[in-house]
């Protein structure tokens, strides 16, 4: 990348581009030379920002699995729905562990590590093919259920700030050069402003 | 990640760790305080280095069209075979135009280009499903080919040295959290020697 001189000496990593900005650059093949296109990164996955205990002494555990329930719901309504089991208890298992793990990072007891083991979100979802689209009607489905549902309104900065870097981690599949959308609070915290 | 403080002040680009390395962190959920999962990143993209025009020189282009069309053979062989066209023609379409790329990539005319536009081999597989062991089946039926065809010896290692990274871009779905298996020729080039 230009510009980006600097006097660090650190290695390898500032020679690092991203997907996008690597593609930019034409490989002229083969005379006499040998040429070398640069090293390049796929997905960065920002930091993941874990809530304190507010939501869940705000809500309570009931309120948060209705959220993940009605969330749940929404999904089934749209392409990423064929990603879950056809079978209506085994869609429920899903759900319920999925709250299990809500209540559990937003401060409630331990109750997924007890039945689960450790979260490892991910690598949980390997065996699942998603795309960078799954993951913007996820994220689309929860902006459309904090709106819908009786959430604390001083808590959505707090909650937005967790999952929109979150569902970045569960992409395994690319289907595009493009750097994964990023949604700030900053940009969207318009979309819940109450009329 | 330890032992990895400089003096450099380059920004965040400093603070990625690769997935496995992070994965051994583990977050505990949330009582008072908000705690921050690392920025990670997905896979590294090492440079490629495309080869000189010697594997063109001494072989042709009709030498080099014959080890595509035996590569792909044997990848029929395999589970890779499956995300190739079964309609007959179809399957030889790809082949050709495979064979294009490595003609003019080893240093023959500008055949690709011309009746294909830009490589952009990340790009154009990004259809087909590509998974790890995909890329490991690939790859390892070069390392067969190379063996059982008439392949310049001298040349095997520059030639090596250009797929081993390359195989690597077309990886589009992730299914493990492991760093991407390299095959350095320091490592395989006892595979090649001739009893």
């Amino acid at each position: 990348m230009n510009g980006n001189k600097t006097s660090c000496n650190s290695g390898r990593r500032n020679s690092f581009t991203q997907v996008k900005e690597t593609t930019k650059t034409q490989i002229s093949f083969a005379k006499d030379e040998i040429r070398v296109a640069e090293a390049m990164i796929d997905i960065i996955f920002p930091a993941v920002t874990f809530p304190s205990n507010r939501i869940y002494t705000t809500m309570g555990e009931q309120k948060i699995r209705e959220m993940v329930a009605y969330h749940h719901e929404l999904l089934l309504k749209t392409k990423v729905g064929g990603l879950f089991p056809a079978n209506k208890d085994a869609f429920k298992a899903v759900v319920d562990k999925t709250a299990d793990f809500f209540v559990e990072a937003l401060g409630g007891e331990t109750i997924f590590r007890e039945l689960h083991g450790e979260p490892r979100l991910r690598h949980r979802h390997f065996k699942i093919p998603i795309d960078e689209n799954d993951r913007e009607i996820w994220l689309g489905m929860y902006k459309k259920t904090i709106k819908e549902i009786d959430f604390p309104q001083q808590h959505i900065e707090e909650f937005w700030n967790w999952i929109e870097p979150l569902s970045i981690r569960m992409i395994n599949r690319r289907t595009n050069m493009d750097n994964i959308t990023r949604h700030h609070w900053v940009d969207v915290k318009k979309d819940f402003l109450r009329g």
